[in-house]
């Protein structure tokens, strides 16, 4: 007789530093026989699953489509094979996670599976500058946006969304600073608008840029090659004055 | 001679689930000498600060501006008599947290602060239902916002914002339906839009709603009263045929 299949958790990382995952997290990847997991994940974190099985499936860009057929593959086999078998993603599943394709697949073949949300890239970078994203008579929206288009997919207008919201946070653009310059000026945003660029928030080597949005293109002399956020909005503008009094270390500004 | 302030933690407490709290939120609340919450932190979470004196600083509609200069001062005022103060917001602090203006009262009185991000409402509430925000070749962007204005603040064009993305989350919406829905509707939304209503998210009592945007008027029936985001977007149409097969409970439907 065929025995039912285990349970997939489709875990959040969290934004990088070991110690902004949640209880949860830890004690479903203490409990896992499996781990699969992105190629960004902290040591410390993988660690936690102490009797399972790490696999590492980080994806390279221009290779999407295969290498996430074959993830969701593993997934439904892991889940045939073992009780706990955890999806580990950086960030939080449900924000440009790619969580849906495994999540079709998981309902496709039956597999019973359970999302653990995490702290997301924006959170973490909000809190490495000390700033609020949202801020009374200022900002009451917050757009997270990637210009980041996967193999056959269409270009969707992720610029307008980005304009329209009073404070914007871009995943995956710190490669395509000029052209995402460019779309944010066509799509009505003002070049003096305030922009704050940071890499691995959270962790130790965290950087950040400040600048203005006709200044963007210049980030890529620092070569940002961790994740990175571009955040857009008046309220890195009255933040950058107070950050610079306050007991953070000083913003880089570019020249 | 005056000793230097404490500290003042800016802590996300998760979505109401005391076990989606991250582990540094856990550490600096077992350090803490006093923790000024919101009125909706789960008791767990607050059991953690053992040595901690807990204030209730809970604010109810219609007071805030005074409640907020109040808990402004009470920051500055516990950070000159002890060495770790919390403030303790649900969700992330940095999204509709006010921490901005707590900030900037820390700031101006040369108060040492630091932000411990947390998991957002709306993340909670997409793992509750067991789908992605944003969706390879449906979602690239992801608004979250909310339609209600502070005392003597302008009403902005909110609406305008939560149309122009693909997904968006309404936060501190679910007693005003019927003006969202005018509001959306006059932005362009189109009728048939799918909603998701999700109130408690992550807790046991959690209630949902799936409906289009024309219904969601109707559920002033559900009296929500706990934490509730309004969801809308394409991802909450073909999620909503799938979870209905999958291992969750139903989604109610209303008439």
């Amino acid at each position: 007789m065929k025995r039912a299949p285990g349970t997939v958790y489709l875990v959040g990382a969290g934004p990088g530093a070991p110690d902004l995952l949640t209880l949860r997290a830890a004690e479903v990847l203490k409990r896992a026989d499996v781990v699969f997991h992105d190629a960004l994940v902290h040591p410390e974190v993988l660690a936690l699953a102490a009797r399972a099985r790490k696999v590492p499936v980080g994806k390279r860009s221009g290779r999407y489509a295969t290498a996430q057929q074959f993830i969701n593959k593993r997934l439904v086999d892991a889940a045939r094979a073992h009780r706990v078998v955890v999806r580990l993603k950086g960030g939080d599943p449900t924000l440009f996670g790619r969580a849906q394709e495994e999540i079709a697949a998981l309902q496709a073949a039956r597999v019973p599976y359970e999302i653990v949300p995490g702290v997301t890239a924006a959170m973490a970078a909000a809190a490495e500058a000390g700033l609020s994203l949202t801020q009374r008579g200022l900002a009451r929206s917050v757009v997270f946006v990637t210009p980041r288009v996967g193999k056959g997919e269409a270009p969707s207008d992720w610029a307008r969304s980005a304009a329209g919201a009073d404070t914007a946070v871009i995943y995956m653009g710190a490669g395509e600073a000029e052209a995402i310059t460019a779309a944010l000026l066509g799509a009505g945003a003002s070049p003096s608008l305030p922009v704050l660029v940071i890499e691995n928030a959270s962790l130790p080597q965290a950087r950040r840029v400040a600048l203005t949005l006709i200044e963007l293109p210049g980030i890529s002399a620092y070569g940002f090659e961790g994740p990175t956020v571009i955040m857009l909005g008046a309220v890195f503008a009255s933040a950058l004055a107070a950050t610079a009094e306050s007991a953070f270390p000083p913003l880089y500004r570019m020249a």
